[in-house]
């Protein structure tokens, strides 16, 4: 079997090509860019989306705080120029698992459009799909399940997104969801149906 | 088809584990770390490894100068940090790549023990194997593809490794190499070979 596979491949000047990694996995590459503010929904929906396309058969990783945040950014902190190359990193890192044929959901607060648009311009047309978790600031407050707004109003953090530090909404990302009128399984379906719309991963 | 597959996913508090992936890959994430001399033959193995594999159904991808110096380390360049940096982040993106489910293969001179045992160090036990490309300097230098050693030999690189700057061969590396007796296919094989005894792919 490993043989009948072989022989698919062509081997082109000594490099596997991505295509050939895609046929593979029977998927594109590509990356799902989720922004929103803090304690809008980001991750539950990344990871409920990984969940859902693990589960039918398709390679998705998400990329967030938890695995970034402690790893490869653990020497970047807050400030303008700390945030601008958090989010470049992590782009770059995108970039590299849509080579390698994954869907890459990533899952951070990205609050400057032009930081997402430079990520945008790294990839080709169609590979970036952003996602705008369109959450009021008031609802994400209520939630705060880190307590991360209450510390904020009490001044113990400063430049934080919604309350003292802007949040730029996207102008044409490629979906919206408002959290206030869906659940999370429903949110994950919508970034499935618009995989497949696109043709990423087969219906 | 897509709900048989759905069956044999439990879902671990909202999260997809690795061992999910790793079974919906039938393959187990591993970095495979190709360390020696410039010009040792280290990216043509890498690559060769990297075809065989994938030809065989596996999920390789190929970490190395192409896609990280002109991506993710593009801000980073040789002074001591900053090749220290260089290979951190090195390790830390293979890292994602292993808890993917994904054989990555890196290929970088990596001339210092300190900064891959660092790498090592943030793996569990048996994720990290080291592969020394063990090519004599006089070797690489007559081999020379794109003509470093004589521009080093020059003085017109600062710091090139194997002629102004140290190389320190690993002590303990889980597999060594000899390209003066073997081919780029002998050597992926070794590889494979290895990934095989393992268990981190099947027979």
């Amino acid at each position: 079997m490993t043989q009948t596979k072989a022989t698919n491949i062509v081997w082109h000047e000594g490099h596997v090509s991505r295509q050939e990694r895609e046929s593979l996995l029977d998927q594109r590459g590509v990356m799902v860019w989720l922004t929103g503010l803090p304690s809008s929904g980001k991750s539950t929906i990344a990871f409920t989306a990984e969940h859902l396309l693990v589960a039918r058969g398709r390679l998705a990783y998400v990329l967030d705080g938890d695995n970034i945040r402690h790893g490869l950014n653990k020497n970047l902190g807050f400030s303008a120029d700390d945030r601008g190359e958090n989010i470049r990193r992590i782009g770059e890192v995108g970039k590299l698992f849509v080579d390698c044929g994954a869907v890459a959901l990533t899952s951070f607060v990205s609050p400057y459009r032009a930081d997402r648009d430079a990520v945008r311009d790294l990839m080709e047309d169609g590979e970036f799909l952003e996602v705008f978790v369109d959450t009021p600031v008031e609802i994400c407050e209520q939630r705060d399940p880190k307590g991360l707004y209450a510390k904020a109003r009490a001044g113990k953090i400063p430049s934080f997104t919604g309350i003292s530090d802007p949040y730029e909404s996207p102008e044409n990302p490629e979906l919206v969801i408002k959290t206030a009128s869906s659940t999370p399984e429903e949110a994950a379906n919508a970034i499935i149906d618009m995989l497949q719309k696109r043709g990423k991963i087969s219906a």
